[in-house]
């Protein structure tokens, strides 16, 4: 590759938190999508039975909000896990929505499993991190995400 | 939203570093592309330009890996960002691939207010951070992506 004089040598991306942000973002992802994947789990599928298993029946809009996703990209996400037996819909199904979901005990089998990979996870010594480190940047991660949303 | 009885409360996605990255990188993504929207480039047309400026000549496979997308991916930002002139095609045309590209001045232009904008938005006192614990994280962040990015 040729290379030009770089006019302001000041300027460089690894300055710029929202890349660094985004750059492990990816990392970190798909590192725990490969951990997770021999028990059949995606990290969206492992955080929408973690809700379920902590706040007990979520509807379609409540789980896409806490996995951040768009109502129409978590119903066949749903629909997945519910042919795998991992959640059920329960109540009276109202007309045009579909019925809210709960965990079924298949599932808490499954996210007993995948829990000790997240956990695992944070372990991010093979990423260049001592254990002080992940706890601190975990803190200020955690820090930002309550402040910023609702 | 009826709630059960949680069955293991030390579990917590707040505590899983990972779910935190991901949750966090969405949140100063969108912030960036907010405030890049009025320069009419999103984060990573700003991350291209960049790459651009700092190395001078780049192919699309060298772009590709430096953003993390696919180089199909790629192909049609490139595109759109040679159409408005701000960057260009240079050199002799190899069969049945695209010449590698340079920014142009009109690029740099646009690039500069970028840059501007990219690092006021280091300060995440409006999330929740200290300038120190702003530095710190980037700090850390970069610490792993340093170490685990070829």
């Amino acid at each position: 590759m040729q290379r030009r004089p770089d006019p302001d040598s000041s300027r460089d991306l690894d300055d710029v938190v929202t890349w660094n942000v985004v750059r492990v973002a990816r990392f970190v992802g798909n590192r725990l999508a490969a951990r997770l994947a021999d028990n059949g789990l995606n990290p969206i599928q492992f955080g929408v039975l973690a809700f379920l298993e902590k706040e007990g029946e979520l509807t379609t809009a409540e789980i896409a909000r806490a996995v951040l996703l768009r109502p129409q990209s978590v119903a066949p996400l749903l629909d997945g896990l519910e042919e795998r037996d991992l959640i059920r819909r329960v109540g009276v199904r109202a007309k045009g929505r579909r019925n809210p979901v709960q965990i079924t005990e298949a599932g808490r089998e499954v996210l007993d499993d995948a829990w000790v990979i997240a956990g695992a996870a944070n372990d991010l010594g093979d990423a260049g991190l001592t254990s002080d480190e992940s706890t601190e940047l975990n803190r200020l991660l955690l820090k930002i995400a309550l402040a910023t949303e609702s």
